[in-house]
């Protein structure tokens, strides 16, 4: 089946379900992380303060945007997604903040503004991004719309994939070694399985994990999560080559500059490109075996492979 | 009443029950958090070998002791308190990593080995306390000896107690800004409550929770573990100023040298025992109200009062 990136189909095929869907996602998880956080003038001041710089100044919102429209295609309620896709935002912004530090990245630029360490100190980056980490499971052990096997399901996951050895904290590590070593095509995807896209499917499997889906619809999700976050890996290493500063928010070409690992590095531009064409059917495909409406979850990854069109 | 430390009372009344309970505390938490992390040579090695560096490498292992002390006292048995103690002492041993780093309180020594980050790098440090606070959470969350209910309550304590406003991170925030400014007497408990108190509180709780213990008795445990962190707090800062490097493991004076708030640095070091002493009847009254023999509570509070001794 061809999806209605790759015919062309026209946009009021799925203008009135998946943009739309986009659009309320962004604003109720903003107003949800914004009620998440302490105030900015709470005690301390100043790590309250740099929480919010790094979790409300902007992002794209992927993962909790993800965690909604898996739960929402299988059935639950958004009222029970919205803050476990939250506490999925605040790992991985938590995550930026200490990439970003000068003994890890030392990125002075994110979301088109300073990072964290800049705008502050590097200290209190170091706690803002401790911080969140905690919320982020405090939120879910809170969240009594959920029972509480679902909570401990959920947060198991969200652990497992923030850690190691199966996810982000080994990702980074695997990636922080390999920088000005030579990585090779079978390296690559397994730093990016688990530094992006460990936590990446874990988002997408704890809205069907919401939804109580059964266990051949919560597989077909992790399927496509897991080409997703390879897909979401491509592109964002082909906007590195390709995208101003302007357009990133960040410095662009940083990556080759400090020599990462990259798709394009390895595979060269076009070839990268071919190859996000390949998982995006990929990702589409896994779909197949749900027996309701995917199209949501199909616009997803026509979004994400046309970040790069 | 008095206790056995402030009476004198012959050591055969209480040394086939605690100095027992300690040695084998400590053998079993240490046996477990060996089986809880990953092996030295899993891939990444290098934050696995920082992990085993700084978690394996000795510590007093006060947080799951008490864990399994208030547990016992309240009849939960002891392999239904393992994990969960040791998921207090990951999250403990991630925040001294962090505090170690040079952004923080630079330090170089700890536990009379070279702290993680001076082992090893600032970057696999940043990411081996990262990896241990998911770790935490992830043993808690599969510990399937404990219900789901119990479980998320566990979890929901530990990361308030870890994160900000009312916990850790909070507290070396406020103790971050304190240094070399002037901190009254009011601020310094509420410092100390936050960074080292809302854990042991934590820890001390999460043993009466798993005991499935009436409110009456959480009520007392949790007055307990306020007095007791404080009691630890106060014994802390005096063995910074008294004792040597060899009995300290870590570079003593260092709080003086950085201006840190400290007990005796407000008090001075008569005025700081006398206040350990107080604390510490505090800290026994608290078990009165519980109907069971607490013999075991009484002596790990004398026990830390005699660290000063």
């Amino acid at each position: 089946m061809k999806t209605a990136f790759e015919t062309g189909a026209p946009e009021s095929e799925i203008s009135h379900s998946w943009p739309e869907f986009l659009v309320r996602a962004r604003v109720l998880i903003d107003q949800k992380l914004d009620q998440l956080v302490p105030a900015e003038d709470a005690e301390p001041v100043r790590v309250h303060q740099a929480i919010r710089w790094s979790l409300l100044g902007g992002g794209k919102r992927f993962r909790p945007t993800l965690a909604l429209a898996t739960g929402e295609t299988l059935g639950a309620p958004c009222a029970q997604l919205l803050a476990t896709g939250c506490a999925f935002e605040m790992i991985h912004t938590y995550s930026l903040i200490h990439d970003d530090l000068p003994s890890m990245d030392n990125d002075q630029m994110r979301r088109g503004r300073a990072t964290c360490h800049v705008r502050f100190d590097e200290a209190t980056a170091i706690l803002a991004g401790d911080a969140l980490q905690a919320m982020a499971f405090e939120t879910i052990a809170a969240d009594d719309s959920l029972g509480t096997a679902t909570r401990v399901l959920l947060l198991g996951e969200l652990a497992r994939a923030a850690g190691t050895p199966h996810g982000m904290v080994a990702g980074q590590a695997l990636d922080l070694a390999a920088e000005s070593g030579r990585v090779t095509e079978v390296e690559l995807p397994q730093i990016h399985r688990l530094k992006t896209g460990a936590l990446i499917v874990a988002a997408a499997r704890s809205g069907a994990v919401i939804a109580g889906a059964v266990a051949s619809d919560l597989k077909a999700i992790s399927e496509y999560g897991a080409h997703l976050g390879l897909l979401f890996q491509i592109t964002d290493d082909l906007l590195d080559v390709t995208a101003t500063a302007s357009d990133l928010g960040k410095t662009p070409g940083k990556d080759a500059q400090a020599q990462k690992a990259t798709y394009p590095a390895i595979y060269g531009v076009e070839a990268a490109r071919d190859l996000a064409l390949q998982v995006h059917r990929d990702a589409v495909s896994a779909l197949r075996s749900i027996d309701r409406p995917t199209a949501l979850l199909t616009a997803i990854a026509d979004f994400i492979l046309a970040r790069n069109a």
